[in-house]
């Protein structure tokens, strides 16, 4: 009964090393979301944060674009009456902010367009490579809707409050550079590099940081907007203590002491 | 019996287009803040906001300065024992935030000096444009007063926390282009050309974006600061799930896959 | 029975005008955290909060490094299963935050490695100055430990949450001139010049700014982040009709108009 099989090219799932490739795969629509993309992109997180092979995630479009937003059909059958499928929606239960319930990080390779929906795709990653001349929008103002899924609550986390609220007013396109000036990525390249940068720096992570380190502070730094300082501090204090019976705590220290490369372990 | 008729000169009104223009009118003071110029800012926004011609609204000075703060015939009087009508006091009802609750964006175009109140006047705005040499600065601490109004809390989520603190501690002079590069002002521009630069934007925004849009979208971003990223997220779902039942967001669609101008309704 | 006559060196205290300088003095180890020298650190941060000729505190490192974070050796005891004095232990009940809750500023003066607990260490001061050169990092990551003691609070707060995410992630190690970019400093100066370029700005608070200013503002600006802007604008009208009432508004109006130095009380 199942039509899964049916969507599984929609993402492309590839493990290089500790790291898990996930590919968007509608090319001819530049990766243009449809609720049986979102679900298979979320399954394949979900597969990948439950593998102990995985270490780290990088995300990005085949083709020309990394995501261009919700499928334009399918938006211009919601303006006909419909009621769309996918995130926020009763289908899948998984909320579009998803990823930042794995343990494991995940980065976005934005190698071309990120738009609407798509931009709350990538910023909803925990680290963000661009190409330069990728074009991010928001759009959604010139669309007649609103600042979709949190990212009302992370553009002005990331790049403050004038220039979020600046973006989201015009819906203007912008390009990569642009997102890193920003402070939307933490990397802008050129776009033919995008992809490599974004696996090197997750091929460095998966070999000089532990795991274990990785999953608490992804944790405190997404939840940490909703807390005070002191209570940030109390938690804080009591994960360290923690970690300090952890063979990561022991393995991060003689690594360092010995001027070798760590052995952690797998999640 | 009211004196508002002979008040009318303190701040002037003037349309183009869908964009109405308030200028701060006492260029033999910098425009120096007085309880009366106060109140009538407030009237004629109020105004601008119900006026459904108008789509966003620019603030500007006349003469030289945007506004140097509150006036220091005021200040001495305080000093002196007196107690000041203004933002925050019984008289005007209307706190200093007060631009933050209109359903219309205002753009503040900084000319020139803007200082302590002033400075607060400009940062309540939704976006800033300012002059490259416009003379900024807190000043409170230069006078032993405090962060007013709201500044120590908007500043930090402009410029982030460190350059927060140094320009309210040290209440030093800095250029608009300083407050460029602090993420407080979205664009600096010579000086004669700031007015225009941001009318230029703000007619982008009257055609670009939906009214509709903009006045959700900025009640988000202002709002979302106090919301954890789950519960922003939620209330954008319902957000947007009510804008997919508006003509906003038929035509928005419609006209972005025609590729012509939105025409979209006024608010 | 006390043995803090034997820690006196692990931390100078000098005086220069009404600029107190306190030297980490652990130059052979980087200046290396110990119980001891947190203790003693804390307690001449105390001394200089009441000291009414201090008006500002600058935090300095002998030799070659700020402070290289936990003494390894101690770190290696814990690994073998001891437990540490220290911030957040019982030993001393201040907390690693404790810069923070004092009246006066504080401001790090970052000559070389700041590592770790060193980085919390430049983190809780109000402003931070920086080397170019110094080699900062988390370090976390690398060890096996999580986000200490508030650094998942601070860090976005300074940098904006991706660029935040990033270093604690990756735990790389980055210059000091990055660390202005990021806006973790306010300023990055060449390494010989960073004491003499905090102390003059220093001198700079200590002339023109009200003491009793600078303990209201920095209360509010750290505070704030758990304020909606109505409840910060609102504190912020009430501390502001205290400042009224205070002699050194009169001052600083006066002074200001007679445009001669401010002769500010000290606290």
């Amino acid at each position: 009964m199942s039509m899964l099989s049916e969507n599984h090219d929609l993402v492309l799932s590839e493990s290089r090393g500790a790291v898990r490739i996930l590919t968007f795969n509608r090319p001819e629509r530049l990766n243009a979301w449809t609720p049986d993309l979102g679900r298979r992109y979320f399954d394949l997180l979900e597969e990948a944060d439950r593998d102990p092979s995985v270490r780290v995630v990088v995300v990005t479009g085949a083709g020309k674009g990394f995501c261009a937003g919700a499928d334009f059909e399918a938006l211009a059958a919601i303006g006909a009456g419909g009621v769309p499928d996918g995130p926020g929606f009763e289908i899948d239960p998984r909320p579009t902010t998803f990823p930042i319930t794995l343990r494991k990080p995940v980065i976005a390779a934005v190698n071309g367009a990120c738009a609407g929906l798509g931009m709350v795709y990538a910023l909803v990653c925990d680290l963000v490579f661009t190409a330069e001349d990728a074009k991010w929008t928001t759009a959604f103002s010139r669309r007649g809707l609103i600042a979709e899924y949190g990212l009302a609550w992370i553009l002005p986390k990331l790049a403050g409050q004038a220039r979020a609220m600046e973006l989201l007013l015009s819906g203007r396109t912008f390009p990569g550079s642009e997102a890193y000036a920003l402070g939307l990525a933490c990397r802008a390249v050129p776009g033919e590099r995008v992809l490599d940068e974004a696996l090197a720096y997750a091929e460095e992570l998966a070999v000089h940081s532990s795991p274990a380190s990785m999953a608490v502070i992804k944790r405190q730094v997404w939840d940490d907007w909703e807390r005070g300082l002191d209570e940030s501090r109390d938690r804080a204090v009591m994960l360290m203590r923690e970690s300090f019976g952890q063979p990561d705590f022991t393995e991060g220290v003689a690594s360092f002491l010995e001027r070798r490369r760590p052995d952690f372990r797998p999640l």
